[in-house]
């Protein structure tokens, strides 16, 4: 797609200073600008580059005044940045304009879909399915029976929806995640081995809800695993059966939360972190990445680091102590040394 | 589905107390009880609710001395707990009630299967495969050449199956699950690049072993990567090549086992836990979540936690250490200060 | 497939010493030899098996010498150990041969594509996307729009490939990855939600790249993350937006980076490492399984272990005295007890 410096002038509601007709097909950063791509100057500290950069268009702030002679092409706007963002989303969704359902692709008599819908090839839709308004579900995804999909949901391809699954407005899914296969339960016999315990539940994730690639969320033992509004979970992550995750609670890749944990909203969770079983953890609690929450943090907006995590402050200093330990040591040793020397001579 | 009251004590064996006619679709806790759904009652610490849950339906024991008026109807049986988990299972199993072969699938002219088989839609089956009976194969896995699967098997959607892999009877795999891909072996060369091994090996499963979605079990580089019966893997978790895991050992999501490493049996592996590569794991061993175990553990039924991984209680007593190591350290300089002193005094 | 040890020699440019027509389905360890297969003797230390194998052949080095009499059949060879690489990589390659387009697939009509190519049952392929010479793309498999797909390359079924990106010469990627997924991008609002950043760059695996199962590769917000030849990734790990990873750099499992991180060349990292965001790691860095690299690391070679990672001497030596820091505190008040009965003593 290419698009001339005047329809992103019109778009954005910008004035164009420079070759109307100039044209562009990608972005750039302004640093690194090459011919053909558009930038954007709205830090102060990238000024410099306005004059030497090759990006054919750059969006600027209104009242942006040069100093010297600029080549590229200006898109003068109310706010660089957010145009910027505003246009790559534009972008973006024209790249992802798909729709009509792609042949073969197997949907269930039973299942019901609204309109502006994009269903993908090799995409397998179940018994008694509900699929809203202007959702695009991908090539190669599983929808199980019974499984209710709102408007506006974007499913990439391969993702696995495991039957009775509830997805909320303006969800996002990414490829290959697993949402509702089994918690993993398992009653001991006398016999030491395992009998298992059915996962009746299900998994309902609320609207806004944005999941990464790879993830898996498990169904509820009973009632339902449930991701509150807003949540962003990133690739690679394992949500237990029957966790709740509050709103606008974010975590980095690779984190788990164990079984019936109940996790705060506007919670920030750093990569690889590791939750325990039937804990809560409080509104806004931050975790660095690698921690470990054995247990329910009840301070709200605690932040917390290590495994098992404690307060991030006083993990750092002890950390340091840490590095140190030999010597520290080594300094007990000759303590000791002197101690008993100080008493032989005192005895003496 | 919908049952009646009277249709649920009949498989259960038990009497109805109520309305026969009541019908239930779905469980609930006996505290969260609604109308429609089914609750027990076997923990004597629960029996208030049973005067003022909404669920339809209660299972109770047989010798349950109501005090004052239930609304539900009930059903006696001899144990209430048992009765419960034995009406899930039954309803799970009516729930995954699927047979024949959709299409489009694709199933080479030399694979064979046996009777009451599912195949799901975009499942592909490899040359030479052979499936046994009541085995239900869900939409769009793949199981590779020369797979061996046995009866009562079942495999969720997604599942990659590599050429050679043997799963044994009563497995269940979830989804998106990959078996037998490459063990990761590269000799290094002289140019500082790598070299492939080929891994030529397969993946045995034995009986009774259920894993979890989106993990990995790598084939053996020669020989074969062994699961034994009864062995539980939860999601996201990592086997590597030529690996042995002991009957009836049970391990929690996003842990991993590096190649060569043999692990007893009647373990128990906590979340994201790392176990090195050629060690031996002694039988009954427990390591809490986030242990790496970096070496041998010869003593069975040992319990370690920690990175690397040791006693499970020293390991406790030198964290609580480790939270106060600043103040330790304090200690210590004021210490010395205090034996300069008295050198000092001494001395003088 | 079975193979005589004549056809086997004439291969590996070998003479044959016994039955020429003896033959081989299987390869086995010397030492686990059984009838049917071939094993090779190269370490002087497995020598005494020779004579006491079931294997049906062995491969000896050239100037090997029977003390006693052997009962398989000997293949002499130049270098039994290259030999035995070699005709593992022959028997492999043999295996894999596949070729054709399978029904049903789903190639869209502007897609071009080479020579002596395979597209499995099930495989998507978008718009526009280009795909070179002796490429396999096993089914089940999505290539987004605007795909790069070089020759020689191999894709295990279900791999998931998002739109515009690059795969270079001779990669090999394992089943179930996801190469171009969103980077985890979004900004904060005054109304503690989140606003996406769209995610508009894409990945670009260089040649001889080869990724595990289950892994993810994140797109780039803006221009690319970069894996460089001969970098060598194993199952489920995580690579964030914008990462750039030098030439032939390897990672063990269920490792992480975090976004635009940049590594050097020929690293070495364990399993489930952790590499913070926007650091630099320079070339030949090694780092233990379960490290976490919170900070750039600029020395070349260093070696780090721990989380946060250090020197991995210090670290060892630093978790030596953490496993006795109970005993150390006890010794601490003691002392403590000490200094205020000898200052007693002294001011009396």
């Amino acid at each position: 797609m290419e698009f001339s410096a005047q329809s992103i002038a019109d778009l954005l509601k910008g004035t164009v200073e420079g070759n109307p007709d100039i044209k562009v097909n990608n972005v750039s950063k302004i640093e690194e600008g090459k011919p053909g791509t558009l930038s954007f100057l709205a830090n102060p500290k990238y000024t410099n580059f306005i004059y030497t950069t090759n990006s054919s268009i750059v969006l600027v702030n209104k009242d942006f005044k040069a100093e010297k002679e600029i080549k590229a092409t200006l898109i003068r706007v109310e706010n660089a940045y957010e145009s910027f963002a505003n246009l790559l989303e534009f972008y973006n969704s024209q790249r992802h304009h798909k729709s009509g359902i792609e042949q073969p692709s197997y949907i269930d008599e039973t299942a019901k879909y609204g309109d502006h819908i994009y269903i993908g090839a090799f995409t397998y839709i179940g018994k008694h399915v509900k699929i809203g308004n202007n959702v695009k579900i991908h090539p190669q995804v599983f929808i199980g029976d019974n499984v209710t999909i709102k408007d506006n949901v974007t499913i990439f391809p391969g993702v696995k929806i495991y039957y009775d699954s509830i997805i909320g407005n303006y969800c996002t899914i990414h490829a290959g995640s697993i949402i509702g296969a089994d918690g993993f339960g398992f009653a001991p016999t006398d016999t030491k081995d395992y009998k298992k315990i059915p996962q009746i539940g299900n998994v309902i994730l609320e609207d806004y809800v944005e999941l990464g690639a790879n993830m898996c969320i498990d169904r509820a033992t009973m009632g339902s695993t449930i991701i509150r509004k807003g949540v962003k979970l990133d690739n690679l992550i394992q949500i237990g059966h029957n966790v709740e995750i509050g709103e606008n609670t974010v975590m980095a890749a690779q984190g788990g939360i164990a079984g019936s944990t109940k996790i705060g909203k506007n919670c920030m969770f750093g990569g690889q972190i590791a939750i325990a079983n039937h804990i809560t953890v409080a509104d806004g609690v931050k975790a660095a990445a690698r921690s470990g929450i054995a247990g329910s943090i009840k301070t709200e907006d605690a932040i917390v680091m290590g495994a098992p995590a404690f307060d991030i402050r006083q993990f750092q200093k002890s950390h340091i102590v840490f590095t140190k330990l030999p010597e520290m040591r080594k300094q007990l040793i000759e303590m000791e040394k002197e101690i008993a020397e100080l008493k032989k001579k005192l005895d003496s």
